[in-house]
């Protein structure tokens, strides 16, 4: 993979958004598309479209606009989407195999590998693909699943112990769902998606009326 | 509810951290905290923690900080948690149901309410509170049930469908876990949670090295 040029992250959730955008145009046969056409299309900016491109290079064609399958390519690259992802889940509670389930449908390269569990009830049960297995083998089902990310669905009070787990058994990269606040390893890329902030922010809004 | 200042959604999501970390130090019984020792304690920042309550009002107290008690509620009544939350999740699938339950525990105010799907195999099913009823009902639903938030777990295609019918009942703030992009309505507020774009963000990481 070769380098590429820092990008915020605001720039790399947009270039998901253009890439599904450009996979839907490709399922429907379409080979080009104008910045102007894909903004309206997809309820996008085509200044924005045209600016967040041409950091990477891609200008379009003038009249003609940009080509489909080169850019879903592209972006594919970039988004370092070419190669398979394995995923390990740590928590198969209720969210835990909702995810193992769910992510199991269109979302490759992304592919849950395995589940661990710490409730001796769950170990042994079958979740969509995956057995789920003990959280102290969780460092050998790392090294076994070859698993890359890992997602994080334990109860607040775990979350960093099972955190700083992870980051032992050499994950890369961590999407944790605990409403927790966790002290972070640097050079592993975490990402918290935090349902009750989100709600709280909707509330916020409809306290304002 | 009074009328509160304009505050970025940066800011509205850091006050719900503040005001978990808050109810932490309630529990084990703190009655007041520093901004220094609340910020060493969360991995937050204490200058951060400062301004962004000053906003607000509040100054805490030099050499005394802040009272846990009272800044608990200021920031509950600020984030309009005092009244209930009633939400209605739309698509009972494995994401649905998995958040049924899930947000059934520690998430007051916010309580799920109801639930529909258009699957007539799910329809009068009960998944943790509640009683999977058709989507064709949905008005019904949510005028029964009161419930002001949705929260959309249909695949990707019948996104804006389902959207456009959550807005048509009333309902007065949405989120959206179906990765689609969506029309939405300018007098509802709406957020959506895109699993696959936060992978996406890891990967590129990963992909980077």
């Amino acid at each position: 993979m070769s380098r590429s040029p820092d990008v915020s992250t605001l720039t790399l959730n947009r270039l998901s958004l253009y890439l599904r955008s450009l996979r839907h145009l490709q399922e429907q046969g379409v080979r080009r598309i104008s910045s102007q056409e894909l903004a309206a299309r997809f309820h996008l900016s085509a200044a924005q479209i045209r600016k967040d491109l041409v950091q990477f290079g891609e200008f379009g064609i003038r009249g003609v606009g940009y080509e489909v399958d080169r850019l879903c390519l592209r972006l594919s690259e970039l988004l370092g989407l070419e190669n398979e992802r394995p995923l390990v889940i740590v928590g198969m509670g209720n969210l835990g195999r909702a995810l193992a389930r769910y992510l199991h449908f269109n979302t490759s390269p992304f592919r849950v590998a395995a589940g661990v569990d710490n409730d001796p009830d769950k170990i042994g049960k079958r979740v969509g693909t995956v057995v789920i297995r003990p959280s102290s083998e969780l460092a050998r089902v790392v090294r076994e699943s070859r698993a890359e990310i890992g997602i994080l669905t334990v109860p607040a009070a775990a979350a960093q112990e099972n955190y700083d787990a992870l980051v032992a058994a050499g994950i890369s990269a961590i999407l944790n769902f605990a409403p927790a606040r966790l002290r972070v390893a640097a050079e592993v890329p975490t990402k918290t998606v935090d349902l009750r902030i989100h709600l709280e922010e909707l509330s916020y809004y409809l306290a304002r009326g």
